[in-house]
């Protein structure tokens, strides 16, 4: 069978490659490009069969921007990825622990070892564009006294070593991450449902699109609202919800959600993730 | 009557300035910070008695970092006020729009003024940290054939000239603030309140949350949600309503989410702005 791309954005070994790789398999080709808008382009042209995009961090909260990026874009969610975020202090010998004087990452990534600068108080964080990406700059430069702060597979790709592990000041830090198809695929494991909707702007239609699933005992696992663009004040709502569309209980309920909201669409039906 | 001082993030002539203007009058009292948390913080420590922050806009959607610092920091909600972004094309002689050559802004305000730049395709976008702040620098340096996008208020503060006006895509761009102080204030002609909550994991939790209103009949004019930090795929919701907390629907709705939340906290009881 042939091997399907994969494109996400960031340097080779990004979080999303090594989420890639947990879904996928370790013999995925990934395709990596510099924004997200990018990613979702790369599956819309065809140059990529799939791609993989964070959509919400357990302490950092959602990627707005792939939300946003779902409704412009006709893809279909078929499958979910939670990551655990292991940050590595990733570096090139002669370099170590004693010598290190300088840290390249991600600021968000600089930001959740607050506790490891904090013990190590000479070491300076040097903010950069990428995690893996300041491991690719410290493989082309070798730069001495300098390490990264990036994933496994990123000390991997660019065959640097791992100096310290578990950097990070919280254990419970989770990114969840979506794969997205052109086509859409509903298998019969399929237990979670996306939905995105928008309601007239009328009293209580927040609490009657709700009451589709609750009247039902549909669980909701998540809800996420954007600003509806053109239309001050009003949002489009994202709902994540157990269940299969194929179920009949989930068919009524989005067929009532239909009879009150003004939009609606399901971005897609697939396995959840272990958590 | 001393004048109070506002704190607020940007560069003298900011978004907020305009804002703070708005809702407290041109003899307000500014106090310019380089981060929101520093913002907050000027209030916490008494520096400044208000401080007035954006929430919310309606083409980028929310200030997510607020809504963190509105649950970290106990600051009540004493106004609200929606300001219509108007970005304005600035600069000093001899720049005119015939001798342009670059324009310097934040990002997020050159990418809301992307048809100016298509008319006028010679014309360089060079982003900055700040709107403001781009037309202080050109004060600092007078740049020839540069400009900056911003605020009404900062071509006042620099003494700059306003060479074309309306440059956004979007007329529909508005923001929206709020004023924070350490003290709750509740007017009787409050019609608004803004409430952060958090209830069991259990099914069916938020949709009880949002019948304490519906059943009373009770407006919904936003919802957000944020991660509960150390709790993987649980939320803060916060809710804004219509209604003044010492009417007995609104206590008899605050009192009845009280016994479904495991956490509630009133940010506070204001006057709704005009829309």
């Amino acid at each position: 069978m042939a091997i399907a791309t994969v494109a996400f954005q960031g340097e080779r070994g990004a979080f999303s490659e090594e989420a890639a790789q947990k879904l996928l398999g370790r013999r995925v080709r990934v395709l990596p490009q510099d924004t997200f808008a990018a990613v979702f382009a790369a599956v819309v042209s065809g140059q990529a069969r799939f791609c993989l995009v964070p959509i919400e961090n357990t302490l950092a909260g959602s990627v707005y921007e792939n939300y946003d990026l779902l409704l412009e874009n006709r893809l279909h969610i078929v499958a979910e990825v939670n990551l655990r975020v292991v940050h590595n202090l990733i570096g090139f010998p002669p370099t170590t622990l004693q010598s290190l004087r300088q840290v390249y990452s991600h600021p968000v990534a600089l930001a959740q070892c607050s506790r490891f600068f904090a013990r190590h108080p000479r070491v300076e964080k040097i903010p950069f564009y990428d995690t893996a990406g300041s491991v690719k700059m410290l493989a082309e430069r070798g730069l001495a006294g300098a390490a990264a702060i990036a994933s496994r597979t990123a000390a991997a790709v660019y065959h640097a070593r791992i100096l310290k592990t578990h950097l990070e000041d919280h254990r419970e830090n989770f990114t969840r991450f979506l794969l997205l198809s052109k086509t859409a695929r509903v298998a019969p494991r399929s237990n979670k449902v996306s939905v995105v909707f928008s309601t007239p702007n009328v009293p209580g239609a927040l609490y009657k699109s709700l009451s589709v699933f609750a009247l039902r005992e549909i669980d909701l696992t998540k809800m996420e609202s954007r600003p509806l663009r053109g239309r001050p004040w009003e949002y489009f709502f994202y709902l994540d919800f157990i269940g299969n569309v194929r179920e009949e209980r989930c068919r009524n309920a989005l067929a009532h959600l239909g009879e009150i909201a003004n939009f609606l669409r399901v971005l897609g039906c697939y396995e959840s993730a272990a958590r």
